[in-house]
Order: structure tokens, then C-alpha cells, then sequence
């Protein structure tokens, strides 16, 4: 797409043409130096280099062509959005900017300084203009799983419409019954935003479209991970093609996804790794990841780890569990499957929330892991408080552990690499005395 | 009550009766400091100031004389517990101590820095066994209001039992009828911890003596703060009284604040007023301020200012609405009365909340206020986030407001002060130009 269809579009959809135009320019720039530079990528990441080039361009056309046709258009910030539903709808889902820290100091006009960068981010990109995807949506989804979220979305909806969620604290029966009655009126305003009823049948395919999806993803997380012996994959460049699952067309992208899982699989078979022997593989937990908030898989990467896996809403917390589809006879089963799927998410905004644990010991012993990193975003109340018990077990279990908190700004990026230079010595360390010890 | 039966009460409950000598120690000392030197106290104080003499003393062997009875002994953080309950069971309901800087430090080697001063020093009042009500309670009541206390529920579960209600974040009919279930739910549980059914009669026994309780209060905040030209009693002592009914018996304690009302009337009457005339008269909104965090009050009222209200938690939140008992035919009766009282707190947990700004602008223009102190606790992001909302609606109203952000050390204090002394200036700057303005 040329550069003046683009800026023709994005001025239409209210865009801050000039100051989006210099933003991407950075982005780019740094996505050049991050992943580009990186060596033995596999063929298939073509697409998603020219995916992150379009990003603004190409897919911001798509969605607005969806609009056209009176297609639902949804961005949001939470894994707890029935994207299915909008998909079922013929139209498109994806996450919001709001991992950049060139938009905070605008949010701050607003918001206290001491919240997640993230609420602070995509505010700010809204104030701005700056976010082709904010601009495209027909209303932002909002939900109540942070606090910093639920009272953001009072303010952010002076300036653009969003439809809160309210997602239940507890998974006891009567708190289901209400969260699958919460999907149901999400279904309904999605309704009243296209002026259409939508049929089982729409939604059975849009659920079936991002099962695929979902599938795709798992697939790519068991080839990055579970093979100690071949990475096939940088964790950089595996989270970047997650990262643009929220934001691209999901048929298009389950294909391009399963390419790569294809190139990968021969890969594994070649035993063509694109790490060495014996680099430590960690696995990170916590907080989602959003572009281009790249310094935690940078800081691993640059100082000999690898990264294999992110249990996080950007990450396998986003596409471990799917829905149910083949005992479904009416809407009614349908919405039950969704919120049977949708209760699986062991987001730490429940309480309690044992399964989390449970699941990071089985991820770490499935994937032979060497060690963990808790990442939360600063002020992120819930999945800090829980740190204390996820590191208590990782503890008993006897996994390294590193707990890292942490913004956007580039200021500590000094400091996280030399305290992961130092983890990652500690378990290379380890690594050689447990040889040698098993040798003697 | 003489020492050695307090140790021996302490330590029959497990309290570390070293250190919590010294703490209580200081504690009064502070409390001298600041309470006993003002000028011109009602005599009725002295009741207040006796209480504050035995505050985990002869209080504390009440309690233990109700648990000796199987009479429940519920220990709370929040004004939604449902005292009425706990009441009409013949127990005591009481808030836990969380207001000291003391007990942060343990606390933070289980929980994050960057969470509120409260939820952490109470942490840490448990770890340390130094807080008695803490220690005399059969349960901790936590609730899902924020979420740095839901997750911090989990970790202080292992330390003593806590009893979680689900709060909703909305008020819609479906949010309401979850939250009767919910303190349908809490009766229930009473009923385990006693052993024993609680009937209609007892639990109408219960809001009865409850309702009286917030109307002594109402009327105390009547007094204080609704006639411009008397202030009959200083906002640190008002502010004092209301804290211990968090902690008192509440029938005596009604008594008491119905005879300190009585004295304050009188002295309406008689123009007796503790502060100077045209000394500006703020109103604090806010978070809860738990004892002996009195350090906005002292800064605002030794710096020629006075406080005549609290919309706060511990102030106008918790006694401005009362159970409405007259057509009670059954206990389902009661418990949507109950619900319907509680429905009414409008804590900044709830999204929307706009009828708390509605309320702020009636109090004020109620009170013939002079300026607002928007007082929130570090990192409560509710209130925090909520306060530009209510900052917006009160600049729009051109009424002169403060925002101060503060946790429990004192090294903000100095800092504080010179702000509010600013600020009262800028007050009486505006006052006196108004009436020159009024008298050319």
C-alpha cells in the first residue's frame, strides 16, 4: 500500500497523521534492529516482517473496509473479549496500542503516574491520535479485571465509546451464571452495533475460526518449547508472531502461523536450532507483553538465554484452552462452551487462583526449563501480590526464579540486563555442577 | 484494667506483648501529643480519651468475654461488612489496625512495595502478633473491593482465617442480587463460626443498634460541620470519635457520641466554637483514614485551617445511610433491606460511581465549605484514578481543591503541611476578596 493511500485513510479515521507517521517510523526502526539482525530466522517470519512493515497500513485498510460493509470493528486490552462473537459477525478483534512509552506523558494529564503503563499507554494513544487501531474501533471493550482498567475506561470514554464487561473475582457457580450472562449481553451490543441479529451459525464459525487460531498457537508453542535439544525459533521473534496474532486477520494469520509451524517442524527433524547447546531456556511469566515493549525478550536474548515459552495473556494464558463446538445444538449450549473456555483463564484478577500454579510447575517440567522470569508490569496489583505465592512454589520445586518489575521506559534496560546476565550465570552454573555431579 | 491482666489477656491471644507494649506505648504518647493539647475540648472527649487509654486493653477482654460466650468476633478492612449480622448474633465487629507505619517493613517480605500503606501495615500487623483485634477475631473479613486486598486475602489466609464476600463492581440488578446472596452467604457463615441459627429478631436487634449508631454520628457530623459560624469541636477530635466507633461496643458507644452530641449542641447554642472566625473549613474526601494515621488533620488544623467532614470510609461513607426496617415481614425481607443500605456505599470500587461526585457537590454547598482535600492513600488506584473525575466536576463548580497522595511514614509530613498551608492561604486570599467584592 503507498504511503499516501495511507495517510489519506488514517486522516479520515482522525489520526494525527504527522505525529503517527514519525511513531511508526521509530517502531520500524527498532523492530529493524531487534529482529531483523537476528540470525538463521526461519523463511516463514517474511510474512510477519512484511505484517509489522503494513501494520498501520494494510490491516488498518482491511478493518476499515470491514466497517464499510457495517462489519463490528473491537479493540480491546484483555483476553476476556469473546472475539468469536465479533469474528461470527464478520468482523474484526484485535488489541489496542499500548505498549509504547511515547504516549504516558500525554495519559498523565489524566491518569495518576503510579498505574500500569500499559492503562497509561493506550490512554495516551488515544489522546494522541496516534493509534490507527484505537481510531478504528467502533467501541473499545472494556472489563473490570483491574481496578486501574475499570476506572480508566470512565475517562477513556469521554473520548471514544467502550463497553465494559463486568468479569466475576470468584469461579463459584452463581459467579459463572453471571459472567456467561455477561456474554450474552456482549453478543447483544454487538447486535446493536451492526443493526443484525447474528445466527448460531455465524458464531459456531467464528468460534470455529479462532479455535484454529488457538490451535495454530499451541502448535508453535509446543515447537518452540518442547524440544530441549532444537530450538527452532528465537523467543523474540515467537513473540512477535503472538504479539500480531491480536491484531491480524485470523484466518490469514492461522495459516501463515501453521507455515511457520511447518518450516519449524523440519527444522526440529534437521536439528537446525537457532541457539546452542546448552543455552539456558527460560521461560517467562506474568504480565502480557505488548508491542513494541520488546526489552524483556531482548535483554534474555542479547546476554546467551533463550525464551521458550510466555505464560501471559500474550502468550500461552491466550490460547491454552478452546472452545467446545460438537455437542452444540442452540445458542444457549454455545454460550456455555464460551464461558466454560472463557473460565479457564487464570488470570490473577481471581481469587483464589491455585490452577495458575499448578500449571506453571506442569509448563516448567513439560518444556525441562532451566529456569523462570516473573515479569510484571509496574503497579500491576494482582499479578505482583500473586508473585509471592507463585515464587513460593517455584521455590519448593527447586526452579531459579527471577522476578523482574518493570515499565516501559527505556531506563532500566541497563539494569534488567545485567541482573539476567547474572541469573543466566547462576544457571549455567548450576547446569555444569549438576553434570558434572551426575558424571561422577 | 490494670497491666499485668492485659499481658495475660495478650498473651492468652497470642500477641507478642513486648512489642506490642512499645507500640501502644508510642501510640499514646502521639495521641497526647496531638489530642490532649487542644484547647477548649468538649468534656465529653474524656470518654474518648479513656478509650484511647484502654484501646487494646479493657476493650480487648470485652471481645474475648463475647468469643468466650461462642458470640462471633469479625475483624474487618472495609465498610461493607455486614455489622448488623455480626451485631444481632451478640458478637463485636471491629476494624483491624492498619494505620501505622511500624508493621510495613514485615510486610514487605511478603508483599510488593507499591500496594497501599494499609493493606500492608495490617499484613504486618499480623505477622508481628502485635495488633489484639487481630488477634481476637474468629475471622478476617476480606472483601473484592480493590484488588490488592483480594490477592492479599490468599497470602493472609495462611496466617489466620479470612472469610471472602464478593463484591460486584457494578449495580445493576443482576450485581445486586449477587451481593444479597452474598451476605446471605456471610449469615450463613456466622452461623458456622457460632454454631447456632441466628432468627429474624436477633438480626432486627442487630440493625437496630446499628442504625442508632450511624445516626449518633450523622448527628455528630450535623453539628460539626453544618453551621459556618460555630465549630463547636475540632475536626482531629470529630475525626477521632469516628475512628473508635470502628472498634467500640456500639451501644455505649452511641451513648457516648450521643452526650458529646448533646455538649455540642449546647455549645451551638451558646456560639462556643473551637476555631477562630473565618478559619477556612476544608472537607477531606477520600480513602479511609485509620488511627493513628491523624497526620492530614494535624497539618490542616495547626496550620489555621479546620476539617469539618470526612467523605470518607471512616466519616460520611459509613453512617449517611441507614437500614430502612419499618416493613420487615421476613428474613428476605431484611436481607434486601440490607442489600439495598449497602448498595448505597458509593466506594470507588463501583464503575460507574458518579453519584459520589453528586453527593461531594451537596455536602459542600451543604456545609458552606471553603475547599476540598482530595486525600488518597499511595496506590489506591480507585480513589486515585476516580479523583479526576471528581476534581473535574468540582473545578467546574469553582471550588478551590487539594490533591495529596500519602502513605504512612512521616517523612511526607513537613511537605504536606507546606501545601496545605498554601493552599489555606489561597483560600483566605479568595474569602477576602469576596467580601470587599461583596461590600463594594
Amino acid at each position: 500500500m503507498s504511503v499516501e493511500e495511507h495517510r489519506k485513510l488514517l486522516s479520515e479515521i482522525n489520526v494525527d497523521v504527522d505525529r503517527h507517521a514519525k511513531m511508526m517510523n521509530m517502531g520500524l526502526e527498532s523492530y529493524k534492529a531487534q529482529f531483523m539482525s537476528q540470525k538463521n530466522r526461519p523463511e516463514a517470519m517474511k510474512y510477519f516482517d512484511w505484517f509489522m512493515s503494513e501494520i498501520q497500513g494494510q490491516r488498518i485498510a482491511e478493518i476499515n473496509e470491514l466497517r464499510k460493509q457495517k462489519k463490528p470493528s473491537v479493540g480491546a486490552f484483555c483476553i476476556f473479549v469473546p472475539e468469536e462473537i465479533i469474528v461470527g459477525a464478520g468482523g474484526a478483534c484485535f488489541g489496542l496500542c499500548g505498549g509504547s512509552p511515547a504516549t504516558i506523558a500525554d495519559a498523565e494529564t489524566e491518569l495518576p503516574r503510579n498505574i500500569c503503563p500499559l492503562i497509561k499507554s493506550a490512554h495516551g494513544f488515544k489522546l494522541q491520535r496516534t493509534c490507527a487501531y484505537t481510531q478504528s474501533s467502533d467501541f473499545i471493550y472494556g472489563e473490570t479485571t483491574c481496578e486501574a482498567k475499570k476506572k480508566t475506561w470512565e475517562i477513556l470514554n469521554k473520548h471514544h465509546p467502550v463497553h465494559v464487561m463486568n468479569i466475576p473475582h470468584m469461579k463459584r457457580d452463581k459467579d459463572l451464571k453471571m459472567w456467561k450472562e455477561e456474554i450474552i449481553e456482549f453478543k447483544e451490543h454487538i447486535e446493536e452495533v451492526t443493526g443484525k441479529k447474528l445466527s448460531l451459525e455465524e458464531m459456531l464459525e467464528g468460534t470455529r475460526i479462532i479455535n484454529e487460531k488457538r490451535k495454530a498457537l499451541l502448535r508453535l508453542d509446543s515447537l518452540r518449547g518442547l524440544n530441549p535439544e532444537v530450538m527452532p525459533i528465537t523467543g523474540k521473534d515467537a513473540l512477535f508472531v503472538t504479539q500480531m496474532g491480536f491484531l491480524d486477520d485470523p484466518k490469514r494469520y492461522t495459516q501463515k502461523v501453521n507455515e511457520l509451524c511447518d518450516e519449524l517442524e523440519k527444522r526440529v527433524e534437521d536439528k537446525i536450532s537457532v541457539f546452542e547447546k546448552d543455552t539456558p531456556r527460560l521461560m517467562i511469566l506474568g504480565t502480557p507483553i505488548a508491542p513494541p515493549n520488546w526489552k524483556l525478550h531482548t535483554a534474555v536474548e542479547s546476554s546467551g538465554g533463550a525464551i521458550i515459552n510466555e505464560e501471559s495473556c500474550i502468550g500461552h494464558r491466550y490460547y491454552k484452552d478452546n472452545v467446545d463446538i460438537d455437542n452444540i445444538k442452540n445458542e444457549d449450549d454455545l454460550m456455555s462452551e464460551l464461558m466454560k473456555r472463557y473460565s479457564e483463564v487464570d488470570c490473577a484478577c481471581f481469587t483464589p487462583n491455585t490452577p495458575r500454579i499448578d500449571k506453571i510447575l506442569k509448563m516448567y517440567k513439560d518444556r525441562q526449563a532451566d529456569g523462570v522470569i516473573y515479569y510484571t508490569l509496574s503497579f500491576c496489583h494482582t499479578y505482583n501480590i500473586e508473585s509471592f505465592l507463585v515464587t513460593e512454589a517455584l521455590e519448593a520445586a527447586g526452579i531459579p526464579c527471577l522476578v523482574i518489575e518493570s515499565d516501559y521506559s527505556p531506563e532500566d534496560a541497563g539494569q534488567i540486563k545485567t541482573r539476567v546476565e547474572a541469573f543466566l550465570e547462576s544457571i549455567s552454573f548450576k547446569k555444569k555442577a549438576n553434570k558434572l555431579k551426575s558424571k561422577s
